[in-house]
């Protein structure tokens, strides 16, 4: 913690916790994490968002993939968290990106999510509008995000985004696409 | 980044993600961040799975509330990410705990999910288990965490949770109980 007031903790509390870790950090060595099978046996369970996220890569080309890995972190200031997976090609453009966009996906745009998953050339087709980032306009809602650091997360980064531009649609909300055992579900109000 | 090497990038790539950052936060001061209201209406149209945590508060009570900020973040080791108002009465209580279970709420839960945000007693009438942690045994899904650190997150936490143990139903899966523009929703399959 070393004395990180940001937290909202008092000194004493601070104190408290860091001993509180190192207690727990001495007494969890004994206890095994459950395995990757389980743990992704449980997500599956765990509703997520479908966005699809794009960037410039540094040569100017285009980067996109699908991310459910996503969540509102603070409002003030407006933060979200993307989780993205370090084996994947599009890490290391996405994290030294100057700006990403999240696309949140609707019903009806479960094959934007997958095509984002493929191999393929992802953008082929699509409708896009270049500035700070690609965006694909075909999606009503766009938050577009500065990167506000990196923080480790076992085999992937999590990214915090300030939010600096949201696109909203014209008329209604958007969103409601959620992935959920392994399959995409539309949310119906 | 300071040859955090569990990032997984060589130290050329980090050196220049410095650089870019050191850049990136010169330009950024002059780049606005959108108002809280632009944010909250944003984030009412990112879907979010409903889930209600507990934990012991240092004197052996009761803590539990209702929590949507949270997703998965890494299969090795197995980590959630779960974001907590520093605001919030139950915040100190949940960062200083040894363990916390995520209860994955489904369809049909959504008066549990409203009773873990109200100022009562809300483990009244509950049947509860009490082991490491306080587990809502009405709950099929659970998944019980240690804590693995904490991140500043704005005027949030992000707390680390590593998986340690997971309940799952004994038949099918669970969760489904999802927010969503201000509103549970249930997923249907």
């Amino acid at each position: 913690m070393q004395g990180r007031s940001h937290l909202g903790l008092t000194h004493f509390f601070e104190s408290s916790l860091i001993r509180r870790f190192v207690n727990v950090a001495r007494v969890e060595l004994s206890i095994p994490s459950v395995d990757a099978d389980t743990f992704r046996h449980a997500m599956a369970q765990l509703a997520a968002p479908l966005t699809v996220l794009t960037c410039y890569a540094p040569d100017g080309g285009l980067i996109g993939l699908t991310v459910n890995a996503v969540c509102s972190v603070s409002a003030r200031p407006p933060l979200v968290a993307v989780c993205l997976n370090r084996t994947n090609y599009s890490h290391d453009f996405v994290v030294s990106a100057e700006r990403v966009c999240l696309h949140v996906l609707e019903p009806g745009q479960q094959e934007l999510a997958f095509r984002f998953a493929k191999p393929i050339d992802r953008f082929a087709g699509q409708n896009v509008r270049h500035g700070a980032v690609p965006e694909l306009t075909d999606v009503r809602l766009r938050i577009i995000c500065a990167p506000d650091g990196v923080r480790d997360g076992g085999d992937h980064t999590i990214l915090l985004g300030r939010v600096v531009e949201v696109t909203s649609p014209e008329e209604g909300d958007a969103g409601g696409l959620v992935w959920h055992r392994r399959a995409p579900h539309p949310l119906s109000w």
